[in-house]
């Protein structure tokens, strides 16, 4: 008797209902992205490790899976090597690849090797999985998907614009309401700069991020405690109670910014963005969040993220926009701005929600009870009808006992069976039963694909 | 500078039109499986090596892509043991996880371990990649995919049949002419059995294949080369010179495996299958040929291989029926049968015969140009209507020259570019030109809808 198999840990199986689910979830973000002249690409699974390696921090580096060389992989290290027994440096002698960590490195490298035959600005999609060798834990995986929309080789802000329409659409298109929220790294670059503590970025949007939570002196206190000035503070203070719209926010922060040049650009930048979205109208609310700081050593201009209104979970959307994508494989000048789509967590915010179109996790729509020989044979032509005119059909494999037949159709939420005996067959005719409402009537073969059209 | 980057040997970048082509027969596959009721599964990129090892036979666990533990992977191994140079030994402690190689053993592993919640018949399909490490070579890749179909769990020949039945409708849609074998591997050990030559079957259809290309008395010869003794070969002469339609073929076997329990049965089936498909009819024909043997050492009964009549290619999918799937995890009993459509090689065909149909490459349907941000604000609601509408529509994001605005639309195949600068947007309205055939004209945003969609 062989062991019990398993999967590595943090990994998943998905099984039909899963699958179904989560294809909902990425024809639709892949329709969007296309209405918006988004084009797909892929790349490989492994890269070599001179691309992953140093892109994601030490931290990162050691969360990459590395894939052992094949042949004699201890070919290359000597005996004193060996004894060595320094990890970190054998590794890179065992292993010339490693399996992506994200979407965005690979596709930094997609574009300097394709340099030639792309056509800027670039705007692609992909959706792959990545893998990281994280200690997984409830919703943390060691193999998820990412969904990453990005246009690069233009600073126009009208590709933030659309990246926001993007995220407004798919979310209506799920019927999940949600909160796009949006910064500007150039704001809060002048807010360092005005207050003179250029270092301490993000003490200060931690602490504002606490207001309402622990009040205004709280934060002043922790404002102080985190060693910024007096005056710092007292400068802040418009910042920290700031409230009211968008547009009211951004009054304000232009006159606390009026004498940094990179925080006027910043809120030139973010009424531009927020002007367009008002005229073309969104169906979710976006809203100016100066505590949003994700991602803050590598975005230079917007800064997103979005969360679901009604089940709490976190961000289920982030992107913004960066500079030297591609510096890194030393092709410079060249900016970006992307999305990305939490497919794992949208997943569970609909399942949470029930939010699934029935059709979209529908399977085989009719089924035949297999009687025999003689009676399948005068089935597979109403199959093949059946199957042409686009239904999704099946015929019990072996003749089992009707019983078996019918929990086949049940597990598989098949919502017709169809059914011919003697009777039948003389009357060239099939019996067909609704399996939700128990009906069941005598008809024609041309009459059940209607019925199960309709 | 950084060094260029690369990626590994035996893989590939896939750029926006390859992914379109892709995609096109992926989705074609996908919803012809689903028409006769396969559901999708996925499973993990890594699976544990003691799932891997030994399924293979010993080339292919040296093909396996290993992954290195992470963390201090050299623990469990002992100075002596790293001195001894057991490549082979050692990568066992090295690694415990590796990349899937097929989809038949995870998919073995998946039944397994998800037998409690399955609803046998199990129908399910799996598109994913699979990663070898075999020596690149034009049409060999390192990381390829595949399409899988399998039905667990039923013996009944109709799923056989219905195997065909997709063949035939997939290459149908894709407008590829093939001719689809089948074979039976009953059929073959009965023969091997009546001349008393069991462990020769594999020189005996190496040998019968070449009557076309050698004649019947080299046949003959090389038969007697390889061993088979003069009775038995003239034994065989029925089955070296069988011709005629699959009936007539079917007869001589039959005639000639009449003292053969096993022969019989194979015969049986192979008249079973053909029946049915007569009667629902394909589009391609089937025939049935003695010396297709693949996969001989597993597939236990029909045995099917499919190629292009248009384009020499080799096989673009095979199959077959095999018993006791799950056995090396402990679970026997469990017979199945399935197909694998070769993603590669039919991109290849639709290639060389340029099959893909025109929308199946089709991008962005409608660039507006940008000329600037007052006639940009007046665009974004028409924008806004087009997507609403389902186009695929794209704004050049900045203002640049015109020349380089039309050579983007170029690049993208983008059939219709709307502009509108002050007469546009004096009198309201849009100018649209069709990019194939030159023609423009000054129309309304509905009118504009209407024109794309019609």
């Amino acid at each position: 008797m062989a062991n019990k198999p398993s999967i590595p840990k943090g990994t998943r199986d998905f099984g039909p209902e899963e699958m179904a689910k989560r294809n909902y979830i990425f024809d639709t973000i892949k329709q969007v992205y296309a209405l918006y002249g988004f084009q797909q690409i892929e790349t490989p699974a492994m890269e070599t490790l001179q691309t992953l390696m140093g892109k994601y921090g030490e931290e990162g580096d050691k969360l990459l899976f590395k894939i052992l060389n094949s042949g004699d992989y201890l070919k290359s290290i000597s005996d004193d090597e060996l004894k060595e027994r320094n990890v970190l440096k054998l590794q890179t002698k065992l292993c010339e690849k490693g399996l992506r960590y994200d979407l965005t490195v690979p596709f930094a490298r997609y574009v300097v090797m394709h340099r030639e035959e792309l056509q800027l600005p670039f705007k692609r999609y992909q959706i792959q999985p990545v893998w990281r060798a994280d200690r997984p834990q409830k919703g943390r995986y060691r193999e998820f998907y990412q969904c990453d929309a990005d246009v690069v080789g233009s600073d126009s802000l009208l590709n933030e614009v659309e990246l926001m329409q993007i995220i407004d659409t798919v979310f209506t298109q799920f019927g999940v309401r949600v909160q796009i929220k949006i910064n500007n790294r150039k704001i809060l670059t002048g807010i360092a700069e005005v207050i003179g503590e250029r270092e301490k970025i993000i003490d200060i949007t931690v602490a504002i991020d606490k207001l309402d939570k622990i009040g205004l002196d709280k934060v002043n206190e922790e404002l102080h405690a985190d060693g910024i000035s007096e005056e710092a503070i007292e400068k802040l203070q418009p910042i920290i109670k700031l409230e009211g719209t968008n547009d009211e926010k951004l009054d304000v922060i232009a006159e606390v910014l009026k004498d940094s040049e990179i925080g006027q650009k910043g809120v030139e930048e973010l009424r531009f963005i927020l002007d367009c979205l008002k005229q073309s109208g969104l169906n979710n609310e976006i809203q100016l969040d100066l505590t949003l700081a994700r991602g803050l050593n590598y975005y230079t201009g917007a800064i997103f993220e979005v969360k679901a209104l009604d089940t709490q979970i976190g961000s289920i959307t982030g992107g913004g926009r960066y500079d030297n994508l591609t510096g890194i494989f030393g092709m410079s000048g060249l900016s970006g701005v992307g999305i990305s789509f939490g497919a794992d967590r949208i997943y569970d915010v609909l399942n949470t929600l029930d939010l699934y179109p029935k059709e979209s996790v529908l399977g085989t729509q009719l089924l035949f009870i297999n009687f025999g020989e003689k009676e399948t044979a005068y089935c597979l032509p109403i199959i093949a009808q059946a199957r042409n005119a686009g239904i999704r059909t099946e015929i019990y494999p072996d003749s089992a006992k009707m019983k078996k037949q019918m929990s086949y159709a049940n597990a598989k939420n098949i919502q017709y069976v169809a059914l011919a005996g003697e009777t039948e067959m003389e009357a060239g005719k099939i019996t067909l039963k609704n399996m939700t409402t128990g009906e069941q009537a005598l008809i024609s073969a041309d009459d059940l694909v209607k019925a199960i059209l309709n």
